[in-house]
């Protein structure tokens, strides 16, 4: 695996790839890599003659009171993971290398942010779309690989793939859980040891409400509830929202019908938790 | 010469063509090709192994009291033209191919859109951006070409080449001129016969103050009130702007150093023109 420090080596090498007929999977992260972006790679190798795995911090999907300066970094681990799931390249670009200088053209994402994280993020999917069209245009994939754990951030970066037309397929990968259903995070190190004890409730909450939907119920509200109740039972944490919203449009819903998220967030006391299972009725 | 109608048929094309280690020149026009635009394509010609023209009048490009409907079109006669300049794609897609639903994202353009035409037409090089993007995506160019004729439109796009970092080459070819002096343009139809007798005097204007700064000057101010009062003297037209700033950056001057614009636009009856130099001292 060779590790790519500059924007003008990676576009040199893509496009030297694409020439060959090669085809490239493309993983981008922000690093500190756990199971569930190695499930993303293992995907992408399945699939694709060459495996690009990028780590960037992007500084523009961070809000100013959010965590860019804590966020966990661990490249000579991320190194080493990367390698063992035989990644091709390793892109690792500078700040300074994907934003060079003053920004004369700006990504806004006007549809599917106002709900969910988006909501309370505000900027947040602009520096995320910002940053993968940069991202795209420097790596050219065939096929770009995204968690299904943000799953807002799917429904995002499939609206910004369709509307500039880029040639990339977007493949959505489940989640990956802990044996006890927490959704891997690069976040739950944050986590004190008892509100780690406390976590797996957040997917046992979605299991029962589908348990519940399953048995015939249509009512979101009521849905929402009981997840509500399991939570602030179960866990010390303070819920950010609990939502359901058709998928992957994110528009409210009266009663369930046809494909829909069940997404919920969960503030503990230094981090903050997001899990969501999608259903199809 | 093959006329390709929808966006998937020419990404398709596109991909085959770099696949096959082609060279692709790219002339994006709104049609009703004048001797400028057959300039670009003789040059994507001699530059490139596939020279790909599209024509497209782009909505998003057009304020709402502007000549979107009024904007002349001829199909077919821009074919013939196409044909006899040895392009082989003619792109010609439709609104609903290029904007087929509600848009989920947008580009804005921060930087350099503030001065010229730009500060007149708010929300036009966003929509010369927003198109460019996916024009970009669908034909895959290796070479994108321009008239420096919009030269305010060259800085933009180099802009958002740069930027997002596509790996396009931004090629900016001289305006072609009438004998003359004229400024080629599709909007010239528009003027009236005394009008079209009155319009040499744009360019004139524009010499006069070369041959000025080229004899020492290097007052802004001076430079502007020369090349008002030979407009004034010789059209009916509407003094829009004189301006002079830096080039590509479009900030102002104090003196006039290193590499800058004089850019003018005029309002006749019917039409309003634009013409520029760009000087170096």
């Amino acid at each position: 695996m060779k590790v790519i420090s500059t924007a003008k080596d990676m576009q040199e090498l893509s496009i030297k790839l694409q020439h060959q007929g090669k085809t490239i999977g493309f993983v981008p992260t922000m690093g500190f890599l756990h199971e569930g972006h190695l499930a993303l790679l293992k995907q992408a190798r399945a699939e694709n003659d060459i495996v690009v795995l990028s780590i960037f911090v992007n500084p523009t999907q961070f809000g100013p009171n959010e965590d860019f300066d804590t966020y966990p970094r661990d490249f000579e681990r991320d190194e080493r993971l990367a390698k063992a799931e035989a990644a091709d390249y390793l892109f690792y670009p500078s700040v300074a290398e994907m934003y060079p200088g003053q920004a004369s053209v700006s990504i806004s994402v006007i549809d599917r942010v106002d709900v969910l994280c988006g909501a309370k993020r505000p900027g947040h999917f602009d520096g995320v779309a910002t940053v993968l069209t940069k991202l795209f245009h420097l790596v050219q994939p065939n096929r770009a690989y995204f968690g299904k754990k943000d799953a807002q951030q799917v429904a995002v970066v499939h609206g910004l793939i369709t509307d500039f037309k880029f040639p990339i397929e977007l493949v959505a990968v489940d989640t990956v859980r802990e044996e006890d259903g927490l959704a891997k995070s690069s976040r739950n190190v944050n986590l004190l040891d008892s509100e780690r004890k406390e976590a797996p409730a957040l997917y046992q909450s979605l299991q029962k409400a589908k348990q519940l939907i399953e048995s015939g119920e249509r009512d979101v509200e009521m849905v929402k509830t009981e997840i509500e109740r399991t939570i602030k039972k179960n866990t010390s944490g303070t819920i950010d929202y609990v939502a359901i919203y058709s998928y992957p449009e994110l528009k409210p819903l009266d009663k369930l019908d046809g494909q829909f998220i069940i997404a919920i967030a969960i503030q503990f006391s230094k981090a903050r938790l997001i899990d969501n299972i999608i259903m199809e009725i």
